[in-house]
């Protein structure tokens, strides 16, 4: 059940395809280079390893409970989070001025990668709380700010994030819970919010809940909704705990996987009302929220890639225990199964997905780096647009490939990846949330075809098509058999990829509804392509410094050849579909099915 | 929870792709034509949908459970299982001789899609009795057949297949068990067994273990294994039960799904030795487990089929019932999710997988029996040909595409698909055995690709492609979208699979590895070419009859262009990854990974 995380990989992915030293030219970043990256992400490897991936198969053993509304979480999640928070880890990517270690976010995001690898359900709590503190960062008061978010950077507090209801589930127009103001400027929330994650748990001395509700007389829909702090125990002016408030687990969810992870019902207000205290302005909370939730896309975006190299991991190690049928090459007898064809297919299939996905992550968060610090305004806003484009891709593709290569992980197992004690069918039943919460697939697609698509006329997404252009021209350079078929099955699926934007661009108002039948098809190929660009772009670099480290950079190079040839060769069938398939799949009335 | 059987469409099937009329026209199944189909069908539904159906959520929450050696199996499941016996059931493909119905394989199949889709853990156990019937019909003596078939085809007794052991899964030549002759007659058999489904249970009187062995001085590998009888209870020559053999489970498996059906670890001989009788002859074994095995490979696909369209059902009527969002082409409120399109775009991804593996499989089925039955010699000979060409798909296809189907399924329910109660979970948890049992994906596609498609030179393939070479011409004579659509997408799909073929005939000497390292990448292609190919035939039917039913004809057209968009283009493809792919996946050294 053991996890090591990937320090090379990703030392490479940061340095050398998602450009950490570019970042670190930025002013006020010029200590947080490849070396700072090295040496950081070492530390966070010893810890991830050690100490957070060891209760992985614990927490699925034993989930938390509910008793009396109160969460016991797994044993050992406790003490470890305490060594998070103490260590610093809680606050790598928040501000220094609020304890934070100020990191850029493509550090962070590597950090990130190896916590939620080492331990997913554990993860999400220190995951949930950036969520809280981005949130509060964008919009609170500085009253507020400098109340809650240095117990919350320290790990001594942690935050949620209450949106769902059980009528609204995508659906944040349909929210129902109030928020009455008391005249002393606190509210008092009353309603019922499902599905929080750590919403109740016993790692931390509060929980800081931030909570959608509608104050009185807000307009309808989603232009009436605010943000609220809804802290579990008041906090006096000193920062020490005051009385408990009115926000009470009355259950936590029997799920699929990620067991150890409590997921609340939260009753707000059943004694008398929760107090609440305004972020920003009333109304304004979708847009807040929004801020954060980009923040939270990623983050689960970098869920999918952590999980998939966790079962990548596990499968590649049993593939090598496991002896069984002779090689086809002829052996003397069995021969571990990782001699087998089929079994490399399937390893190379989860790495080439992760490795690729992993890339494309990466590079998002260097661009969210330069979209936020760059000191040329038009390099944020070139970074920015970017980044926006990616940031659905990275949660929607990331998470959609890690349930395939978790489900992979299983086959390669075989008849003992169906037996529980193996511990590969947890990461198949982990998996399955991802492509569902922080915005479903189809979510994250709409926001892609509309928002990030259509809106701009399909300008970034063209920009993009031009620096893939790039990379294929450099590409043409080298005639090694790999370069050339990234070549010609990148160059294949940036041709389709233009004609869907294009599609989508010129159809979006007038044949709506077909459009958006392709809209996850359209995701899907723009991630293929995406991560697939750079993996031509590291294969590029792997070449050229092949005599460096020839096992590894061969490997990249072959990985990158595979990924042309099994997933970017996937490009141009997807897209028929976006182009041609919208009239059959919205044919049927809904009676028909 | 409900389950329907969707006998509209399992009719249609029958008739008009897989001809159960020209089944029927074989002497001996005269009565066996489309009225009998219709009639049986019904009943099979009634019984399924009402007896069995319901006990498939219990099955999940109280599996069966071991102590003291005794295998107790969800409450409800025995005396179902008496009704099932009672009413026929377990006879239907059985000949009449030894009490069985005699219906052919076409019509016995959609019956074993019913009750596998109304509950898979509760099919398996007259699945393997199945299993088991057939090996004895194949190889045993009169005697033994007259003891033991008659009272499992009764019910009453049920069957067993114990290959794998624990150094040994898909490798049968290192089975070890031993069976030592004891001069009488008989054998006493040792050894271990796991993964032995329903090896032990409370469902019926007698437990008719089928167990492969090595007898002395047998040879190495494969052709030293024999076949053999070994019952719970010994039988005396009346037919009556006497001692209990030495046969016990140790232990019961805890698994991902399927968690009703016991998976025992059996283990032989620990008492001096179980009681066992040969099976045709020694050194046999494998050629007669064969035989059965295709049978067993098919039903396999099968429970692809049925789970599938279970968790299809749930998804349509949770897309029905539940509200969310407006509607994209406007909306007083929300709507039901089911009217919008990635909601539709994933319902009709898994009804068109659905309906073409279906198609495949009857299609496959009436082969099947023309093979076996038909009075023309050439008859036969063509029908067995493609029914072993397809028995690999059929299996192999089938079943990946469950698990995918039945992963969309919890991706319909959004978040309260990841909770147990909900119900989708315990489908995407079922499903994931079917690529594995059974021969893997793997082993599946090493069948296709070697005794399938090179042993003849691609001579069957070929005649695939013939075939649907005459459809395209049928296809060309209509002019409506849907046609024109699948005409574009099967004669790509079609060319795509020749040159795969081609290749594999060409370089599966010479370059062995590269061509296996596609091997799966072959099977999926050729499972996507001939169930659409199927849906063409079935989409020609349709526009003919359309103005009959309109509702479900236009339903059909709809989804088989569907298939054509969204499935037929993904071929291509596919195909490159076959004739390029192979030297990326055998790049990396053990090492590397």
């Amino acid at each position: 059940m053991s996890y090591s995380a990937p320090l090379k990989e990703m030392l490479f992915v940061l340095q050398d395809v998602a450009g950490v030293d570019d970042v670190a030219s930025i002013p006020g970043f010029e200590d947080y280079g490849y070396d700072t990256a090295a040496a950081v992400l070492e530390e966070s490897a010893k810890f991830c390893n050690e100490v957070v991936a060891p209760l992985n198969w614990d927490g699925d053993q034993q989930p938390s409970s509910l008793k009396d509304g109160v969460v016991t979480t797994t044993p050992g999640f406790k003490e470890a989070f305490k060594q998070f928070g103490e260590a610093g880890w809680q606050g790598v990517i928040h501000p220094t001025e609020f304890g934070g270690q100020g990191f850029p976010k493509v550090i962070a995001t590597a950090c990130s990668e190896m916590l939620h690898a080492a331990n997913m359900s554990f993860a999400l709590c220190p995951m949930l709380t950036d969520g809280a503190i981005e949130a509060m960062l964008t919009a609170a008061s500085d009253e507020l700010k400098q109340l809650y978010i240095p117990k919350m950077v320290s790990g001594e507090w942690t935050g949620t994030m209450n949106l769902t209801e059980p009528q609204a589930g995508s659906d944040l127009a349909a929210v129902r819970t109030r928020a009455e103001p008391q005249g002393d400027g606190t509210y008092k929330v009353f309603g019922t919010k499902i599905f929080i994650t750590y919403g109740e748990h016993d790692m931390a001395e509060n929980i800081i809940h931030l909570v959608l509700a509608r104050c009185p007389g807000a307009p309808e829909g989603v232009k009436g909704i605010s943000l609220f702090v809804v802290p579990k125990f008041l906090v006096n002016a000193d920062g020490s705990l005051g009385e408990r408030n009115d926000a009470h687990c009355v259950s936590i969810e029997h799920k699929l996987g990620i067991k150890a992870s409590p997921t609340a019902v939260l009753q707000f207000g059943d004694h008398g009302g929760a107090i609440g205290y305004l972020v920003g302005e009333e109304n304004r909370g979708l847009e807040y929220m929004f801020i954060m939730m980009n923040a939270a896309r990623f983050a689960v975006g970098m869920q999918g890639i952590a999980i998939a190299d966790r079962a990548y991991q596990k499968a590649v190690q049993y593939a090598k225990d496991r002896t069984q049928s002779k090689d086809l090459a002829g052996s003397e007898g069995p021969v571990a199964i990782i001699h087998h064809p089929d079994v490399k297919r399937m390893l190379m299939t989860m790495r080439a997905y992760t490795e690729g996905a992993r890339a494309m992550a990466y590079v998002a968060a260097a661009a969210s780096d330069q979209a936020h610090f760059s000191p040329d305004e038009s390099v944020r806003q070139s970074n920015l647009a970017l980044y926006e484009y990616l940031v659905p891709i990275v949660k929607g593709f990331s998470t959609e490939m890690s349930v395939d290569v978790a489900s992979l992980g299983v086959q390669v197992h075989g008849g003992m990846g169906f037996i529980e004690e193996t511990g590969a069918a947890q990461f198949y039943r982990d998996a399955r949330i991802l492509p569902i919460y922080e915005g479903t697939t189809a979510i994250q697609a709409n926001d892609l075809i509309g928002r990030k698509t259509y809106r701009d006329g399909g300008k970034v997404a063209k920009q993009i098509a031009q620096l893939i252009q790039a990379t294929e021209a450099e590409l043409a350079k080298s005639h090694t058999p790999a370069a050339q078929a990234m070549l010609k099955h990148l160059s294949a699926a940036r041709v389709s990829f233009e004609s869907v934007v294009d599609y989508v661009v010129a159809n979006f108002k007038s044949d709506t509804k077909n459009v958006f039948a392709g809209s996850v098809a359209y995701l899907r190929l723009a991630g293929l392509l995406v991560s697939g660009w750079q993996m031509a772009r590291a294969l590029i670099v792997a070449e050229q410094k092949l005599n460096d480290d020839s096992e590894f950079f061969s490997a990249k190079i072959a990985t990158a050849r595979f990924y042309a040839e099994y997933l970017l060769s996937q490009v141009p069938g997807a897209a028929a579909s976006v182009l041609e398939g919208g009239a059959a799949v919205n044919s049927l009335s809904a009676e028909q099915f």
